[in-house]
């Protein structure tokens, strides 16, 4: 590791000679199979930028340019161009962030790892800067090319074309897919702009032939004014960008680091907002990754380097429940279809996909379009089922509840990755679901706890054709089904414990909320060890609070929910609210993640420090009760 | 009103003669003048879209083929062409709904008038046509040039452009504005669209020099490829729609009823995506309309018909109060600035960006560019102050939370028509913003009840630079100022009544929260008419819950709040569950606006029909006092 260690900031990187560049660019790559391999992380979005990180680097002077990353987990060779070579602790705790964070470093700005945005950043920082007369400094922003099928995009590409002075550097890098091949319209426009540009040369002679031809008198002036660009269309589409009025370099071969550095500074020169469209290769140079069409080690648990095979299983039990559960329904349904949002293979409709692709539809990064043409499918007599992790649905808030709900379409929503999800930090945590959907009129939400509630909620959901549902389920180990005892009007009970025989006659509500059903049963166990009355109840369907929970709460002497949402406006806040205008005042204890962003760390680690244990609740339980 | 009477659906229409649609044309203006001007409504978008909307009825065969309204305000002339010619209840209770409404007629499908919905609802129900293999509907969705500059547009024409098959007609409405003229890269975009389009001839020279003088022979592939597209760019730029992969036709006169019938008979014809690109003219063929710049009659309330003058003074107080203090501030401040979603009059942001247009953003309608561009713009040294209406800052959510919240950026949001707005019906409400601003770490919330707390909040909040804050306000009229009479560390109390000598000293606490105030207060004495003691307390910021509520809360006997957002999850909900955690068990009753949609009416009506006045308050109390 002889170039990298050097390399404390950017401005020793700045001082390699242009021969060191290939060798160091080994060396990273080197260093990210031989770390990540370890840690687990996004390994193929790191290989594909390798070069382009160099060149931005030494083109532009970070931090008084401003970097910004879209999505955030393509940083890694920013990282380690500025002073955090450390990876050892990549996503654990304390640890690097897999992301970019401002608590890092100074040259890391945007840490929302939710996709589209950085082009938003880019244009207010570049309009603060302009405001403030900072006429000096430049924005770069990288942002792949599925993200730019996020409508986010679209709205800042639409501001920074406002502007003939802003200095908005927008580098696409492009390798033709987001999580997945990268869809729809745009797709196609960006595959035309890779295979007709570089042919420059044509316009100097389609220039002089026009001339010398002469276009008829009355098209003279349309003609000349529109010679470059239309000419340069002829072999070289200029395309979308310029046609918004936003200069476009490319394409730039991504691997050829002085290509990119010619490019970059070309970009610097204008004093206009300008694309540079890098093509590039996810996973380049790590041949597993290469070799992996599906999605090219776009995020990997821990691998054997040499191979790229993993070390353990997939966690991912809940996601393959629901791709065997949706193709059996889909078997038996030919009206429901699948949307997924660019995350085909993650959220687990590849099955579906191969066996009804004429009913899978994948809408690009883009969840607001997800929603609202479910909608419109529903209306059109299909049962859509929108499969998305639970964190990427707030972005279609506004569509749930005004295209969905409004319109009381009957349309499934499956949130993966719901409650906590650890190591992937602030923004990926699953936990504003809840909250969020029961402000949403009519909306009925499922939170399973096992396989055999998942498969029933969902078939449930299907079969609702006048509101949405939901469906939400967590990213952690599927565990053993925990069967119900008994069942009240829906709510499952699954354990009771009796009062220890002449102890006082203490009754405790536990209710588990999805996959909390395990920390529940724990729960009750322990405080039944205290010689409490206890039942644990577990209601798959959670939203509208069922009337039997209000009712088993009125028959209880204290309340004690758990959730893995927010804590504030969550299940349990609801229940107390519809019990306190039933009159059902039984005292309520509500355990679930605190109001606040949660830095990256293992998921046990988060549920540990947001007190969602069976020993937390047992203590709160206790607390509780001595104060009745 | 001869021709207009016997039109009872669209198959009259289409018998009469091409002759007699002038005559209709005029007569529907008539009607929309004559009867928009006695109830109030959106004047102007209407009369740009008379002749759309007879060409439209006349070539495709509403409710088998859909028409698709974007924002849906401009649906008038279709309800006249659809059977509804009583318009004497429009927006009224009971009359006619501003929007398409499915309870109306079988030709509504869309009820959302949240903008830039449109294209993905034509997307799914052309997908779902498909599916089914209806492959004889057409879908046609009419969307206005402002309206594509939101994100979802985007999403949309990225996934209409992917199929080849699907038989969507995307009329583009383009009067050069939304609410405000349209902005950005796109707008340069249609208006060379507009100025450069007709020069078809140009592509027979074109053609035939091209292949006279032959392009180098390395490059004739490529030249012959792109022939046709290239050259015609030369006069006229195919544009970004084609780049796209959606054909498009245009631009055409949009009062000229023969030619758009043409253009969408060709559009008919195609098997594929289509844009129909149609020029119009807000407030067309109404001289008052057609003299006003800034708007155009966008929406009207009662006007004398001749003159287009109001009847009544502007309702608009509250707005009217920030557009002052704002201005204040932007000489105090040169930090601050401003931004708006393509409604700057509305807001109340004209006098602001008169004075400081440099410090002025308009960004379209897209509400996520603008809360992301503002946590860019407080990362880069400023204080954004984002204006807009409470309900459309639904679409921003995870922006809000994971651009702003999450980087600790101190932005400003501004909520106008904050509450129930009444007779623009279900999706105008904001009722939603509080509740779903609840979830968010670290943000602040104030709810001012008068013009003071509304001057004195906004000042507070842009001294906050490490979260961001929220000012909400509501429609209705700006009411006699409130002052308090005492105040428990930042919490107003605006009123005090002693119990009545002698009686039970029964004490409750009420709390307004913000224009709920008065009715706050007026419950106050009547329950202190019934020998009660009361507090009347008025917490101008209620989110986070102030401390000193819940104190006072655990100071009295019963709370009962009163707030015009959804009571689920709400204000109230949110001092239970603190109250709750504090060991704070006064009983508490929650008054708000019930979880569902609201049918329109006048806000006096919603607000009854919700149960918040001040003799709701009083019995519910009074009952609640009886259980105690």
């Amino acid at each position: 590791m002889g170039l990298l260690a050097g390399i404390t900031s950017p401005a020793e990187l700045r001082r390699l000679t242009p021969q060191q560049l290939p060798e160091l660019a080994a060396e990273i790559r080197d260093f990210l199979v031989h770390n990540v391999s370890r840690t687990g992380g996004h390994l193929g979005p790191n290989l594909g930028v390798v070069e382009l990180t160099l060149a931005m680097h030494r083109v532009f002077e970070s931090p008084k340019d401003t970097f910004v990353f879209d999505t955030g987990h393509q940083a890694y060779v920013h990282k380690l161009l500025t002073g955090r070579q450390d990876f050892s602790g990549l996503r654990k705790r304390g640890g690097l962030s897999g992301y970019p964070s401002r608590s890092e470093s100074e040259h890391d700005v945007v840490e929302n790892s939710h996709a589209s945005t950085a082009l938003s950043w880019a244009d207010g920082i570049a309009k603060a800067n302009m405001v403030r007369g900072l006429t000096d400094r430049h924005v770069v922003a990288v942002i792949g090319d599925g993200a730019l099928t996020g409508g986010m995009a679209w709205e800042a590409l639409n501001n920074i074309a406002e502007s003939e002075d802003r200095r908005v550097v927008i580098v696409v890098n492009d390798n033709g897919r987001s999580y997945s091949p990268t869809i729809g319209g745009l797709a196609h426009h960006l595959d035309t702009l890779r295979t007709t540009r570089g042919y420059e040369q044509f316009l100097g002679w389609g220039k002089r032939t026009l001339y010398r031809t002469g276009a008829p008198g009355r098209f003279a002036f349309s003609a000349l004014h529109g010679l470059k660009k239309g000419l340069k269309d002829v072999v070289a589409p200029q395309g979308m960008f310029e046609d918004l009025g936003i200069k476009y370099i490319g394409p730039v071969d991504g691997h050829d680091e002085a290509a990119l550095e010619r490019a970059l500074l070309r970009a610097r020169e204008f004093q206009a907002p300008v694309i540079v469209h890098a093509i590039t290769e996810k996973g380049r140079g790590y041949t597993p990754a290469e070799q992996d069409v599906a999605d090219r080690f776009h995020a990997v648990g821990k691998i054997h380097p040499e191979t790229g095979l993993p070390v353990a299983p997939s966690r991912f039990g809940w996601t393959s429940v629901f791709a065997d559960e949706i193709v059996k329904i889909g078997r038996r349904r030919s009206d429901v279809v699948a949307i997924t949002a660019a995350m085909l293979h993650p959220v687990g409709l590849a099955p579906f996909a191969q066996e009804f692709p004429e009913r899978t539809f994948d809408v690009g990064i883009a969840e607001q379009h997800a929603a609202t043409s479910a909608a419109g499918m529903a209306f059109a007599g299909l049962h859509p089922v929108v499969a998305v992790y639970a964190t990427f649905l707030n972005r279609a808030f506004d569509q749930v509840l005004m295209d969905v709900a409004l319109h009381k379409a009957g349309v499934t929503f499956v949130l993966d990755r719901a409650g906590l999800t650890g190591d992937d930090g602030a923004s990926h945590n699953g936990m504003w679901d809840m909250a969020m959907l029961r402000i949403v009129p009519g909306l009925r939400l499922a939170a399973p706890r096992d396989e055999v509630t998942l498969r029933a909620a969902l078939r449930t959901a299907v079969d609702v054709d006048d509101a949405p549902t939901v469906i939400r389920y967590p990213k952690s180990a599927l565990v053993e089904s925990i069967p119900a005892v008994s069942e009240l009007d829906g709510v499952d009970v699954v354990a009771r414990h009796a009062a220890r025989p002449g102890a006082a006659a203490r009754r405790v509500l536990v209710v588990g909320v999805g996959s909390m059903a395990g920390c529940a049963v724990a729960t009750g166990e322990a405080l039944a060890a205290h010689g409490l009355e206890v039942t644990v109840a577990s209601p798959t369907w959670v939203l509208p609070v069922p009337a039997a929970l209000v009712k088993l709460a009125g028959a209880h002497d204290l309340v004690v929910t758990i959730e893995d949402g927010v804590v504030d406006g969550g299940v349990g806040s609801m229940l107390a609210q519809r019990s306190s205008e039933q009159g059902v005042t039984t005292p309520q204890v509500h355990l679930g993640i605190p109001l606040q962003f949660l830095d990256h760390a293992s998921i046990d680690q988060v549920t540990e420090a947001s007190r969602l244990t069976a020993a937390d609740a047992t203590r709160d339980v206790l607390a509780a009760l001595a104060l009745l």
